[in-house]
């Protein structure tokens, strides 16, 4: 392919990337293909020749989108969004153009640059507090995903609790041999509701993993309390906790911990890595009515958020701030002698490799800029605050039939949780159909206890079928959780093309399923 | 930006970034920014209102290219090359538009099967061993970058060898010391000349690493004795070797391990993973001439090469081959309420995030099946052919002036590394100064060692130099490296640009600079 014919190609893929976008509210958004689909539609191998851009493209149509599920669609609702842009497609357009894995400043210096700040904007933005900005001890980098994240923050606080615990012992065969009977008895900590990412972190590392209890009578939010008796029982055991991941915004429930009593936790524990994941919710903070979350971070020592969540920057995106960037370096910062040079050594550069897992990046801050720049700061507010507004519309909908749904959290940063009533059996007296579900209600008793297990079960099994359901009619993609033994549907409509009226049909696609569910049951609603 | 405004602005970006690459062989390849140059170019925090695109396209121009260190250029002749293509390009660009983090299977199946096809495709085309397939209970999986592969393996290494050797202990506390204590004892292996990608993974997987001698005199590469002298010595000291990253084509001079003697040393040691790195040299295998190099592989355990550095595939596109996936999947696999369905839990589909450290994932798989079907395997082997032909003409030149420069290395797979000779003072005798670099015989007296150092000094001394000045003109970007203490210089031309007249271009600037530099300490050569 030479350029002219690049050219061809290129401006035939824009025109049908854009009618792709223009025709997204008309796809069903999850594909209904079955597993094993694609092979039979390809040849064994590559082909010896070359083959024509005309060729090659008409298999998309052909082979790619019938197995595609369409995560911008507006009737996108399952997991949290992963919203694209125009200006975020120019970014990565550019990013491909300029393709170098530009590892150390000379490697582009553009690149580096460009990610530090941008990373400061962000931080501005969204009300960091000012030791999270590049020209103090601090700064932001744009890595992969929140779990390539949480691993470099658990790496980096095992070593950093080993470094101060050993500072007296000689470098030799000793030190090492304390380190590892240490690194056995440390402990990351997330809570029962983070994103699996943390324990995945623990395994990786090395080190143990504990949950901390969030139950749901804290909202689903760790508190300080919580967090403190989960420390004082590992040291009991003789272990050492060392990091925990506080959460804005959990998987499930988009919960937010308790983070000023986290905050005083961690006065009493000073070398426990405090890493607050924001990965989906952070994005709301581009909105001064968010922005009280924010001053009580400087007592944590990282933070981060997806760009490719909310933000409207393309996957990958995840913007990684660390209060000490030598935290970083000191754990990451290998430097073998083909990659040494005179601006890396003048340490008047920085080196991002040193912050970070793999040697290679790509140049992700280009699509951040253009984000930044084509929608301004308002604009990014008004599209958060729309998609707010909906979530508070849906659970406008759900709490409007009692009869049938229960809410369970929300509406926050635009989820909504819900679980399904169970069907009343036939012929059971209106009284103790009428029961409002118990885990609403404080109890005390044994009989409630029962109750309350008894209804759990069937509402987690009415639920359950609801969410198949529709998942299998296909017209919305929706996703589950359980949290707590409570089995429960989330609603989350944040991507670009959210609005009110694909809402209303969800809740009318739920509204029916749940009636089918429990008619076929043989049952019936309150 | 709505979707027109999209279609103008990106048509206009085609025509930039195809300029961009007509251009390429008459930018300077090597920015000549100092560092710090991009701040004070743009305001201090992003605009409060949305920005047109075009005021923005043009600050590319302005802030972006003066910045950039131009990998595409012919002139790049730095470290190893990160090509880009035309089909590369339209890869990304319809994987940023069917923007997914796809963790599984139903969030977009088409990411998962043609990653699952195409990396079939690819082993076929390199002659993998069968092993290495699919089909059995092998595959392959595309991960960013050679150091996440390695990283991946290694701790994958480390909890296989754990849970061998701890099967008969029952799950609890018990487990988890033994573990945390076997954990210590753990050594890492890479060859002295390894990536040091392998020391950081030991870093992060927390546990000791060592390197296997690959000295001079075996070529730089390790042999299975070197190994095994390694894996002894540590057993001694009551050490656990159990990962070894084997390489094909080494950073600094492209050597090529001892596979057959690797394969040998592994039948006495089966609990140690050997991973094979072919992160450059690897795309060599296209052509049947390397494949020789392939059907020991069948004794390792897993397998590498980056598409992103010489088969014309847009960074990050890193090849990860496993011979039995279950090993990757006994480590990685932790499946949350939130993440689970029909699908997954049936088993008949592939859920690559239990294969990999990060949940999320592009579709890189669109690029490799563009490229694969635009050039066709015929092509790419053209292509490489034309390098290591290019490869071969560059040895040719440095071998035609003995008088200046001594070859190290090569040419191997179109590397050629070089010293330069230091100069002779003035008014020295012929005779003495007539000697040959002594690190090219065999010596065995002390007289010829020392001559070997204050020669090696003082070759290490100009070649530093030479080095320094060919980048600070700027109009070849080349690289240098350190190997067994002799400081050489590194030229590789092997992106889609190069050119013989790039490279004769080259040789002359090295001469002349050779020339500057002797004159300049008042020496000549000989």
């Amino acid at each position: 392919m030479d350029s002219s014919q690049f050219r061809e190609a290129a401006h035939s893929a824009i025109e049908e990337i854009a009618n792709y976008y223009d025709d997204l509210p008309n796809l069903p958004v999850l594909s209904s293909v079955t597993p094993g689909y694609l092979r039979p539609l390809l040849p064994d191998g590559p082909p010896q020749e070359g083959e024509a851009w005309t060729d090659i493209q008409k298999d998309i149509e052909r082979v790619i989108k019938p197995g595609l599920t369409h995560w911008q669609s507006p009737n996108f609702m399952a997991f949290f969004p992963a919203n694209s842009s125009y200006p975020g497609m120019l970014g990565e357009m550019y990013s491909a153009a300029f393709n170098a894995p530009a590892f150390n400043w000379i490697c582009s210096p553009a690149i580096t640059e460009l990610e530090t700040v941008v990373m400061d904007w962000v931080a501005k933005m969204i009300a960091l507090p000012e030791c999270y900005l590049s020209k103090g001890e601090g700064g932001g980098i744009i890595q992969g995903t929140a779990s390539e994240v949480v691993l470099t923050a658990v790496v980096a606080a095992r070593e950093r609790i080993l470094r101060r615990r050993l500072a007296h012992m000689e470098e030799g065969e000793e030190k090492l041999d304390k380190m590892a009977e240490m690194r056995g008895k440390l402990v990351a900590m997330g809570s029962e509701h983070a994103h699996s990412s943390t324990q995945k972190a623990a395994v990786i590392a090395g080190t143990r993993f504990r949950t901390v209890a969030a139950p749901k009578e804290d909202g689903f939010r760790v508190t300080g309390a919580s967090l403190r008796k989960t420390i004082e029982e590992c040291k009991k055991k003789g272990l050492e906790p060392f990091y925990f991941t506080a959460t804005l915004g959990t998987t499930a429930t988009c919960a937010v911990d308790d983070f000023q009593g986290l905050a005083e936790v961690v006065k009493d524990y000073p070398d426990i890595w405090i890493h607050v994941d924001a990965a989906y919710a952070g994005s709301a903070l581009v909105c001064p009515e968010y922005q009280h979350l924010t001053p009580v971070l400087e007592h944590f020592d990282s933070f981060n958020f997806n760009m490719h969540k909310w933000l409207f920057t393309n996957f990958d995106c995840s913007c990684f701030f660390i209060k000490k960037r030598k935290d970083l370096i000191e754990t990451y910062s290998i430097t073998p002698s083909y990659l040494r040079n005179t601006f890396s050594d003048s340490g008047l550069v920085t080196d991002y490799r040193d912050w970070q897992i793999p040697l290679g990046r790509r140049f992700r801050s280009l699509k951040v800029w253009f984000v930044l720049r084509s929608y301004g700061v308002k604009g990014l507010q008004a599209l958060i605050r729309k998609h707010i507004g909906l979530g508070e519309y849906f659970h406008s909908l759900i709490a409007s039939r009692k009869d049938i749904f229960t809410v369970l959290t929300g509406p926050d940063f635009a989820l909504t949780t819900f679980t399904v009533n169970p069907p009343k059996p036939r012929g059971v007296s209106e009284t103790a159909a009428d029961q409002p579900d118990p885990a609403h209600e404080s109890y005390t008793n044994d009989f409630m206890a029962d109750a309350e297990g008894q209804y759990r079960e069937n509402a987690n099994q009415v639920t359950k079928e609801v969410y198949e359901k529709v998942n299998s009619k296909g017209e919305i993609f929706i996703s589950s959780s359980v949290v707590c033994g409570i089995y429960m549907i989330r609603i989350v409509s944040a991507n670009i093309l959210a609005e009110k009226k694909y809402l209303k049909r969800a809740f009318e696609i739920l509204v029916e399923a749940a009636e089918e569910v429990v008619k076929a049951k043989g049952g019936e609603q309150k």
